[in-house]
């Protein structure tokens, strides 16, 4: 029989990719999404779709008893941290009590291994670089929700025995990326603002630096991680070593597209300056990277965004906290400003 | 015109005694409570009560407007740790979700102070005696809950200004306890099952600790907090100092009802063994605490006890895990097991 996989946020970007993985590895593969955030043309030949959310307890719940799966990677999230504090009720519900759904199926299936995407934001602004054996503080709603499911995965392993893998990936990009989210993902805002002749969105100076990351050094890890023993009931972070500063970035973007970028400098936001992790315990588990280079994971991207087009931003309908929402974040989708 | 509060859980226990003070500092109090844990008895005279959840957004929306609160102090929870495991989404939805409705409420309503009750349970089993300065790994879906909530209290204070006093009691006994609970207050629930002739039921050999406190020693610094500038944003354990094994706890809950108890020993809970909190930083801004002994305090109890009667303990309806349920949680209340 063949092995059962669910990939949920699979028609997203990274669980997309994912998804792919697990079917070259020969898994009947099931993706439960909502759309909120990804497209039904993502979603790769010979995987089963279900439309539905992970709030939704009685849909969890069908499909577990319906498949039965051997493993779950758990990728679906709304994962504008920015955001996250003016959207805080919706942010816990989609993010935190939709994995508890996910964990007490798991739970009550014996699911084999379930495979979760956190975020470097569990960190906060500690010491650089990050490392997994730091205690993670949190500061902000997106990252809370994500370390709260960190800890709940670690308490329902020692409680009954589920296994686990924590990836905490690092500003991911390439292919399948939602570039018209004007509230994230500061690489496809770039090419989306490019090719609509915009000028680039900058919060702050542009000097604050991040390692940017390309799908496959984080996508084949996450894939692999079920099969990978030695991964079990760890944390990993996950992605490129060399941070960038986002005015680099912009440079090297720009030239994708044959432009020299004009760049609106927008009020700092509330975030840290600098980010990057140490890899040292993904790459003795996994192996190393694909060795990609900003140029050239930035040109593959480029390709595929000049293939698929532009994209409207969509605005966020349902903002809780108007008071301190960041510039180009009202109801006006042509200021959209750059985020990372 | 009179300072308004909002008392969460204030027909419960703690929260009872809280708006009790509340009113006796001449605050209009507001509770708020759901009555799944409390009862209607406990509400102080001259508290208005509001029947309904803090899950319930609409209606926390609709008090805030109605009231302008000035102070939140929020004390409605489940606080049933050991059952936690057993009831994840529960536990999320009614601690943190509902947290956050009131957190995203207080904000936009710029309430001047937000007073939570936290728990030791934040700590994990680390090191002892428990410190503030120590960062936190909740080991349990309660103690992960309340820490979110913690957290997320700090991120509003960064981003919006919302000032908060987190409060970590330990163990808290007293009158208006819920003595019907099966599932938490091993003081209260030996209470209940010497009064209905039956033996004591505790998990493991007994020798497990904990600083047993009395309400006092809690409930009024807890009031104080939203008019104690100094404790603003900042974290507090609280409780008694000298811990107790549940055995010699036994033997004081018997000597005040006059029996010698028998003890029924059921398999070990996974849960910490010994647990102590240093109290140094609450006694230098609340001062110190009321220096009752266990042997007064419960003497105090046991005399409320004796006069309201044996309560019969109430299942928990919706247990969405019952593999390793603790003996004694099953659908039996007569075999219901003392926790601590
Ligand atoms: N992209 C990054 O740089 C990055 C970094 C760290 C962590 N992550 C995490 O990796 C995961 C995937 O992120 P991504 O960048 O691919 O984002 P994405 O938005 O492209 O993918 C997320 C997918 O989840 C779906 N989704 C959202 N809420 C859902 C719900 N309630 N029910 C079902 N489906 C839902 C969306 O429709 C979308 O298809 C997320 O958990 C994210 O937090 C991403
Ligand atoms: N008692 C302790 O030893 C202890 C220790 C640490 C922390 N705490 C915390 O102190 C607070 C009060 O605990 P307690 O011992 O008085 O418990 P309690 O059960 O007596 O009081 C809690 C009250 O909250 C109400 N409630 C529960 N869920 C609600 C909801 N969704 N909406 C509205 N009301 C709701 C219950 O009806 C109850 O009246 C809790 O937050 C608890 O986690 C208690």
């Amino acid at each position: 029989m063949k092995i059962k996989s669910l990939v949920t946020g699979g028609a997203g970007f990274i669980g997309s990719h994912v998804a792919k993985h697990c079917l070259d590895m020969g898994h009947e593969v099931i993706i439960l999404d909502d759309l909120s955030g990804g497209f039904e043309d993502h979603i790769p030949a010979g995987a089963v779709f279900v439309q539905g959310s992970v709030t939704d307890e009685a849909l969890v719940s069908e499909l577990f008893a319906t498949y039965r799966f051997d493993y779950v990677y758990h990728l679906a999230a709304y994962a504008a941290e920015g955001l996250s504090h003016f959207i805080r009720r919706f942010n816990y519900n989609n993010n935190l009590i939709g994995s508890i759904n996910l964990i007490n199926e798991s739970v009550k299936h014996k699911v084999k291994c379930f495979t979760f995407t956190s975020s470097i934001a569990v960190y906060g602004a500690g010491q650089l670089p990050m490392r997994e054996d730091m205690i993670p503080t949190p500061e902000d709603p997106y990252g809370v929700s994500k370390y709260a499911v960190e800890l709940d995965l670690k308490a329902a392993h020692e409680m009954f025995g589920l296994n686990y893998v924590v990836f905490r990936p690092h500003n991911v990009y390439g292919e399948n990326q939602n570039i018209g989210d004007k509230y994230r993902n500061v690489i496809g805002i770039f090419m989306n603002q490019i090719m609509q002749g915009q000028s680039l969105t900058i919060f702050g100076d542009g000097e604050q630096t991040r390692a940017f990351s390309y799908i496959d050094d984080v996508a084949i890890p996450i894939a692999k991680s079920v099969v990978t023993p030695a991964a079990y009931n760890q944390v990993f972070n996950i992605g490129a070593d060399k941070p960038y500063t986002v005015n680099e970035l912009a440079k090297v973007v720009g030239a994708c597209f044959n432009v020299t970028p004009q760049i609106n400098y927008l009020q700092a936001r509330n975030e840290v300056m600098h980010a990057y992790s140490d890899h040292t315990k993904a790459h003795a588990v996994f192996g190393e990277g694909s060795g990609i280079t900003l140029d050239e994971g930035i040109r593959k991207m480029a390709a595929w965004a000049k293939e698929v087009g532009a994209r409207k931003s969509k605005e966020f309908d349902n903002i809780e906290i108007y008071e301190k929402l960041p510039q180009g974040w009202e109801k006006k989708p042509e200021t959209a400003a750059a985020t990372v």
